[in-house]
């Protein structure tokens, strides 16, 4: 087991495992997530999740004190949704996290939601925008899959 | 071969053939189509397709004079979308299809659009509320082919 915690196998990296865990949730809560999605040049969120009434929140994933001291950009991402979360295993030294965002718990197989972000809620053309932006890239991963010889340009 | 002129095999029913092309064209535009979705109660349509700017467009597919002659729904469909298209394959008897609509000739590997459909621009919480609606439909469609242990209440 490396020293992140989390075991590195066929899943995937540990952010990766957190992921999915919290996407389970999420669509357990009625949520429409989407992983690694790019909002705007040079950022990826981990996860951006759709409520059935259409908020928009992000689960940045963090498997280890490394991967969390690594990421520089976090704040950045708190302008693409109405809500930030981290989502981090039950190992993750929690007073390292800034105040002020939502907190998941989670593993490989699910997550459980320790702790609602505070609502920062998104202007109406910029939710509209990416909303276009998370349906063509879903769309687009979707044909990727369901009809492979018919990729040519791709939208993500 | 069926009455209806194309022929049906592994690659699903007529329509959803012609369904395969448009979207391969959609894709080559640069827009993000999705298949068989709902954008209301009761009502269902073969393609919706977002381009790079947001605009809507909705696609029937008809692959014979008995499938056009079986919709009654079509007029409903046209408040869901920014521009409304017919395709259809080459044998379709054209002078069935009413006017002001767009045209595109399609069959299963590929298709060409013959006459833009004339603009009637949606409302823009109408845009939005679809643009939710398709993401969270497509999200939760590839969710269910990259996570499939993870579906639970599936959006669509």
């Amino acid at each position: 087991m490396p020293a992140d915690g989390l075991e590195q196998d066929a899943f995937g990296k540990p952010g990766q495992r957190l992921a999915r865990g919290v996407s389970r949730m999420l669509t357990s809560l009625g949520h429409a997530p989407l992983l690694e999605f790019v909002p705007t040049g040079g950022l990826r969120v981990d996860v951006i999740s759709i409520s059935p009434k259409g908020e928009l929140w992000v689960v940045e994933c963090k498997s280890s004190r490394a991967d969390f001291m690594a990421d520089r950009k976090w704040q950045g991402y708190l302008e693409f949704c109405d809500r930030f979360f981290w989502a981090v295993d039950t190992d993750f030294p929690d007073e390292l996290l800034p105040e002020g965002c939502g907190l998941i718990r989670a593993d490989s197989w699910g997550a459980e939601l320790q702790q609602m972000a505070p609502e920062s809620r998104l202007a109406a053309a910029r939710r509209t925008r990416l909303l276009r932006d998370i349906a063509r890239v879903a769309t687009a991963r979707l044909l990727a899959v369901t009809d492979p010889m018919g990729v040519s340009a791709s939208v993500s």
